[in-house]
């Protein structure tokens, strides 16, 4: 029997093992620039013991196995780049379970944030981590994802306290638990986050919620210069005023929203700036964020607490990665994803200012100033291979930039295929033993292959 | 050649490798119940270097190694059981670096963290993690230590960026960096933290820090039952006050420290709690504190902002454990370390109570309720055989009821020798990938042998 055969008999419903050549398409490619490339069989599981039943076999024959959320990842994670199974989770997008006094839940992989949050809100609990797309709860953690939401909550990371995995061999295995905190042991939870769909695939998990702060607002700030945003940057950090959200735009990537929108937005170094809390300490809070940009010569200061005009305000924020792409239709996009400490921030951003410019190209950067990470958005066009080389150095220059001001090549975005040289650069000591724990899970390769290691 | 010359002939120097009798017998026990047992040599090194000399050195010969930190150890850790050596890292003490900017510091494995906080107040900052005893940033990185500042700081493992690493075979190597966040590769920084010396020797650790907050409080609130108490902390979590302790004694416990110390503290269940944060947030949050305990049937409040007032406050949380101690002179200590999911820990703390009762014992129970941690303090006689066995016994049902409620057996105490069988217990299915992982790092097992696996 062939693949597919093989696959209909274990999982039994023609709906859920597909080789239908659009569904193979649309598992071909993540949001981002890599080379596309179909899987052979598209499976669709629903629980478990079907994704133990597809794993069990695919190790037997040597098959890869590429695990797939809401395709919205940024580093080629979810291309088969060997071809093989793609396991489409999103039918197992079940919230198990809510425990409010715990301030926990407990998810299959393919529910979304945003299904999370909607279902969270009558209990007056969210799930914090937003990395902008609706991606699924195990996509994001098998990215270790975070996003603008983290200077305040932490990456995924910190918000797994427990997964269900279903290893190469189709062997189920839990990690962690519903307590809040464990020195039980390894930390298995911690290393399979961030794993990349490399050691297993995540068949429940269990996360921290928070309360929903009493009072939010958001602020946005104009600078003379992007030395002083950043600085005001530093300055709150500093002041223990703990933003919930605090990100630094700079002047070129405002006038390419402004192009993009045909609005007016003063084209300066911005500073979108989310606080929340207690009424009073978001009260506080801005009275000292304001003082603090007035220090650095802020041009001009914006404050909004309605839900809606909350999100008007964030609008230049949020449009600046659509306008590049909107400014170069039928272009790919590669956004750079290099996380630096934190004072470093403001002199790498310039710096990679500087190096776009010198290679005549238009790119958003967008900085996650709280935590020195910062993205430069590249658009090209694959065919041409002048420019890829262009961009490709870019790229590894505003990574190689990060790595020797003691930064990483990747803070949110991951490995995937795009970063595998750098990852070497950057823990050239200790890959050998990322690959040694590689072995261990996944003795024969099935898992992912091509994605973290060369 | 012995042991000893060949050490001497690779440090160089008398003063710093000793066989000496009464250093030897320091280095054989730390602060809980387990069996001493003596090494054969102590080495007090004082570079990676020296540290990798001594392991490439005893990897060959297949010599034990155990490092040692403040001695502080609550699960006997640092007990060589095998012998061999243990290496004293606290002459590794100095802070490398301090980057007020990047809200780190890089320190040695020996630097405490009364010494770390001492250097880093003149800069308005502060490392959060108080287990209790003045710990070396190194032990504390082993066991994954927390404490009552972990609510709203988090754990160790939370605070370590990155780690200089020496292998079992005096391999040198290093894991994160200096950025607050990183997705690339594995996660050999969480891997390491919490691994209990059975995988390396730390000598360099990275630490995030946090701004002194503006203002603190303290406040201390009896109620009529457990229950009352427990509820009013549940409800103090849910409303998002965010405290920075809040710990729960009851009734019994207060009672012993009044015998201990000839006090006359309410003997009622009570809730310690930390506020701090801007001025404002403190005195909003004091407000909402008092009108959820007066819900809850509050039978006093106090509340004082001054260090010396609220030092004076937190007596009797601080003593609990010392007034069991004095309460039975000449005998050891077992102080159980579960974890239960938050909800769970009020009927967790009645039904450890109604054990103890049952058994006729004395024992402070201290919990972390904003994380559901807490801590039965047991006293004994290890040459009573009979009470040993009792002893075990009221831990092993603290345990298993822990774990039969989704929880840990160690919330920030580590395994060590102590909780083996009960590591089995609950991580049943992904101990053997963790022996995998021992395997990997420490192939001959040289590295602090019988803690973590049986």
């Amino acid at each position: 029997m062939g693949l597919y055969e093989d696959l209909l008999e274990r999982i039994g419903d023609r709906e859920r093992v597909t080789i239908n050549e659009t569904v193979l398409e649309q598992h071909s490619k993540g949001m981002a620039y890599h080379e596309p490339r179909k899987p052979d069989v598209v499976v669709f599981p629903r629980t478990a013991a079907e994704v133990s039943a597809v794993l069990s076999y695919a190790n037997e024959r040597r098959i890869p196995v590429t695990p797939f959320g809401a395709g919205t990842s940024l580093e080629g994670h979810i291309i088969p780049v060997q071809g093989g199974i793609t396991l489409n989770l999103t039918m197992m997008n079940n919230i198990i379970d809510i425990r409010p006094d715990d301030f926990l839940a407990i998810v299959e992989p393919g529910v979304t944030r945003m299904q999370l949050n909607q279902a969270l809100k009558k209990h007056g609990l969210f799930f914090p981590v937003d990395p902008g797309a609706d991606a699924t709860i195990g996509g994001m953690a098998s990215t270790n994802a975070s996003g603008t939401n983290s200077v305040k909550y932490g990456v995924m990371r910190d918000q797994v306290l427990g997964l269900e995995v279903v290893l190469a061999d189709g062997k189920i295995v839990h990690t962690g638990g519903m307590a809040v905190k464990s020195s039980a042991g390894y930390d298995l939870t911690g290393l399979f986050v961030g794993s990349e769909g490399t050691l297993g695939v995540f068949t429940k998990i269990i996360v921290r919620l928070q309360g929903i702060p009493e009072a939010t607002n958001a602020i946005k700030v104009s600078f003379p210069t992007l030395a002083e945003a950043a600085q005001a940057a530093a300055s709150i950090l500093k002041a223990g005023v703990s933003p919930g959200k605090i990100e630094l735009v700079d002047e070129q990537t405002i006038q390419a929203v402004n192009q993009y929108k045909q609005t007016d937005y003063p084209a300066a170094p911005t500073l979108f700036i989310e606080l929340s809390g207690s009424a009073s300490s978001v009260k506080d809070g801005t009275e000292l964020v304001k003082e603090l940009c007035v220090a650095e010569n802020a041009v001009s200061f914006e404050m909004e607490e309605d839900s809606v005009a909350r999100a008007k305000l964030w609008e230049a924020r949020h449009h600046a990665a659509f306008a590049i792409q909107a400014a170069y239709p039928g272009k790919v996009m590669l956004s750079t994803d290099v996380c630096v400490p934190i004072s470093k921030m403001p002199a790498a951003i310039a710096e990679t200012r500087k190096l776009v410019d010198e290679y005549g190209m238009t790119a958003a950067i967008l900085g996650h100033v709280g935590d020195g990470n910062y993205h430069t958005i590249l658009a090209f066009d694959p065919a041409d291979k002048e420019e890829v080389k262009r961009v490709e150095e870019v790229n590894a220059r505003i990574v190689r930039y990060a790595l020797s001001h003691g930064g990483t090549c990747t803070g949110e975005h991951g490995i995937g295929i795009g970063k595998r040289q750098f990852l070497y650069e950057e823990h050239r000591d200790s890959v050998p033993f990322m690959k040694g724990i590689k072995q261990l899970f996944d003795p024969n390769g099935i898992m992912n292959p091509g994605k973290i290691f060369l």
